[in-house]
């Protein structure tokens, strides 16, 4: 019977267990922040699936394994995980880091608490509430509310189902049968997860409307008052527009204010997903950017994504909204008597858990505010500064070079590209030009992946086929990363 | 412009960066790791709101600052933080650490990656599907499917749109409008995400059927049959039970093998909740507890939260399925083009990606998987034992001493009572005894909290008033403990 011995580490042992997280920093120090922020090491160690297996011993046993074991399992695992870090994982938004975000999540997670009462979580919540306080002053709000999401899919989730709510608020008690079909509206570009939302929320793929989009893949306001007026003359009720600001693919920045003066002729709700940037706010006093304007202060709601450019770290997606009339805890509140006592000592509405959908809630918020902390607003600022000028950079060089063709000219850090291998230059006038094109892709993605030498993501897009999308993210990239890029590419693809 | 200087730390010292990351390892190793489980020390810092944001400084500026300050930062977040791995923190199912986990969890947010694709996550991707398999067989299943979600509510929420899904796979599309009116049961003691998620899936609160429960706060599987019949008459479509194994309050176990046959003779899903524990399964050959089932292998789904007494660290919630037609993947799937490209050189159906609702999804399995390797299943089952085993200890003392008062005989580690001041004792006949009872709970809390001597919830239930809920959950208890929350109680209540 346990009367003496913790059972916290395998053979109780205090001392082993700080021994054993002091080796584990130090693998981590080693072979992910040493080695796989390395431009000499490779970015990915390819194997195939079954061998993978093999390798990592994955089954889960009865018996437990002694400390050595199981430092050897953590080499194992980072040596063949993907370096997210590397300089030359071009594959998503969220590369590089930032060692104050890092420092920040691992402090979150030995604290390990979760972010739903005052009670348990008194420096987070505060911290919370400063931190979204900061990201509205951004959008150009002086007031609203707020809450970190698990992810951007969500916080749009929420965005609908408040908006939803405010007009209906009905809906909560009485579901969406008690209410007329409803519309929402959102261009082709727009992120996938507008229509995971819909189905999720109940409304169906079929509520969401959507909006064209003009050449540069930004969405046509005179199309979306068309789309208004079709929905309105088939008997649904629109209620919500969602904006993108930095569309995935393209990096495409919808127009703002002309929406938003859509969205007030009919009263529609406006929510902006800045999922895949930041760019307003910080960039807010840049004269060079200010045509774009990723985060408006006509909005009713923005979902803003630090864990991207930013590099706060997976996950860091804020929701914020212009409500100021506790909107989120009306919505979400359900007044758990176990976890939302109305008799405890303090102010309960520092218990925050309410807002939210979920019960036990991540802490979010330390990471983005121990990095801006000691990045300071200008030290965030410089960085987009910098992949901003990376990218174009990255433009001009390529521009130079015989076998690359840009897609079209970026606004934002999304390049978008083909490269045409030796055999296809000059022949775009061939028939299967586009065909064979489409194919050179995937080769050369199978090539570099399997080389380790960098990652880099394709897609087709519209009746464009398969073209690669350079991200410059990473806020450790220099010149000399946006020059390999290029000569990779034609190292791998020089026998096409 | 950025040539060659990367600013991947304020200085662009790579070197500045590893030194803050080992000073800021070596602050939590001292403060959370060592004086943070120390029962020497506080197990909080009570501050008022007001006091502690002055102390915090929290304002984000412009500038940035140096390293030292930095470092101060983070020992002041750890110092006001709440202590959950400390051996007095009773207040949440969460409490208490484990190395390995903690390990298995920096290691993960050093890789910083999402789990959506095996070309960026080819560890996790196996390693999800290897814990899943485990934590399904330990249900019952040799087959089936399952993912792991940013916490139980959220589990809770896939698993009613996956039923709906399931019936009336047109919702997807159409929405709820499309459909009938329909019906899910639950009891009036289940967690309250069921509510939540059905308002937010659209169903609105009211489709929640409340099925009474007995005396110890299990469902009554008759008045189950009753709602089902009630719902019918009324028109709705009945097509979810949600049962409950380790309530959140008294830690009642629903009558699993009952209520699979009122959803078999009705053809209705079976979820089972059994986020408050994970009892079956791993203690599936213990004798003296097999009276118990949490998890049954006649159910549709299963929500199963590690981080809860398995101290895998928040947050880590397996939604498992018993389902083999790729139910998730029908549901939620959308196909996205620039992340799930079916023409890859690998195998696209390990791009796990498209079964769930979010975009990103963080890496839960590690922390879980390492965890279990150093254990050993053994080594689980042991700490299992040793909670129960203290639970009985805790309610045997608690008996003994004239002050206490148990709500009733506890089945699981829940052990929920009443302190019984002095002035209290012997009056159980006078008409203000409840009253007075219910306000002694807030009154201990508060003197607890601003002592920092220990941190247990209490709550009303029904008609009762306020009681403590102890849950021995932490692996490191002993009957020290048990001894100390008696005592300490006694301490704090003796002028009431």
């Amino acid at each position: 019977m346990a009367d003496s011995k913790p059972l916290c580490s395998r053979d109780g042992d205090p001392m082993a267990a700080e021994a054993l997280l002091r080796d584990v920093f130090g693998i981590i120090v080693d072979e992910v922040i040493r080695k796989g922020t390395s431009a000499s090491e490779k970015v990915c160690e390819w194997k195939e699936p079954e061998e993978l297996k093999q390798l990592l011993d994955l089954e889960l046993r009865n018996q437990g394994e002694a400390s050595e074991q199981i430092l050897a399992r953590c080499r194992a695992v980072i040596r063949y995980s993907v370096k997210t870090c590397h300089p030359r994982f071009f594959n998503q938004l969220f590369s590089g880091w930032d060692p104050h975000a890092l420092a920040g999540r691992i402090v979150t997670e030995s604290l390990n608490t979760s972010q739903y009462t005052y009670e348990i979580a008194p420096v987070f919540v505060l911290m919370e509430e400063e931190v979204l306080k900061k990201l509205r002053a951004l959008v150009g709000w002086s007031s609203g509310d707020g809450v970190f999401c698990p992810g951007g899919s969500i916080s749009n989730m929420y965005a609908v189902n408040l908006a939803r709510y405010q007009r209906y608020p009905d809906c909560k008690q009485r579901g969406l049968r008690a209410l007329p079909p409803l519309a929402l509206f959102t261009s082709k570009e727009c992120h996938y997860s507008i229509k995971k939302g819909a189905a999720f929320l109940g409304l169906g793929t079929d509520s969401v409307r959507i909006v064209k989009t003009d050449e540069r893949g930004k969405m046509i306001p005179e199309d979306l008052e068309r789309q208004i007026g079709l929905a309105e003359a088939e008997g649904a009720v629109p209620f919500l527009v969602s904006a993108t600001s930095g569309t995935t693919v393209l990096g495409a920045f919808d127009p703002l204010e002309a929406i938003a003066d859509v969205c007030q002729r009919h009263g529609l709700w406006l929510h902006v997903d800045v999922s895949e940037t930041w760019r307003r706010g910080l960039r807010l006093r840049s004269s060079q950017l200010t045509r774009l304007c990723s985060a408006h202060p006509r909005a009713d709601s923005v979902a803003w994504n630090p864990h991207k450019l930013l590099t706060a770290g997976l996950q860091c997606s804020a929701l914020l909204l212009r409500d100021t009339s506790n909107l989120l805890r009306r919505c979400h509140g359900s007044q758990a008597s176990y976890l939302f006592q109305q008799d405890k000592f303090y102010d309960v509405a520092l218990d925050t858990g309410d807002k939210v959908v979920q019960c036990g809630r991540r802490v979010d918020c330390l990471k983005l505010w121990l990095m801006w902390k000691a990045q300071g607003g200008q030290g965030l600022e410089r960085r987009v500064d910098q992949a901003f000028a990376l990218a174009w950079y990255l433009v001009e060089e390529l521009k130079k070079r015989e076998g690359f063709e840009l897609v079209m000219e970026p606004e934002f850090v999304n390049v978008c590209f083909w490269f045409v291998p030796p055999s296809l230059r000059g022949r775009q006038k061939c028939p299967d030009y586009s065909e064979r094109l489409a194919k050179v892709a995937p080769v050369l993605k199978e090539r570099m992946v399997k080389a380790g030498s960098m990652m880099i993501g394709y897609q087709p897009h519209g009746t464009r086929g398969n073209f690669f999308r350079m991200v410059v993210a990473n806020p450790a990239l220099t010149r000399a990363d946006m020059d390999f890029l290029l000569n990779e590419l034609e190292r791998l693809g020089q026998d096409l």
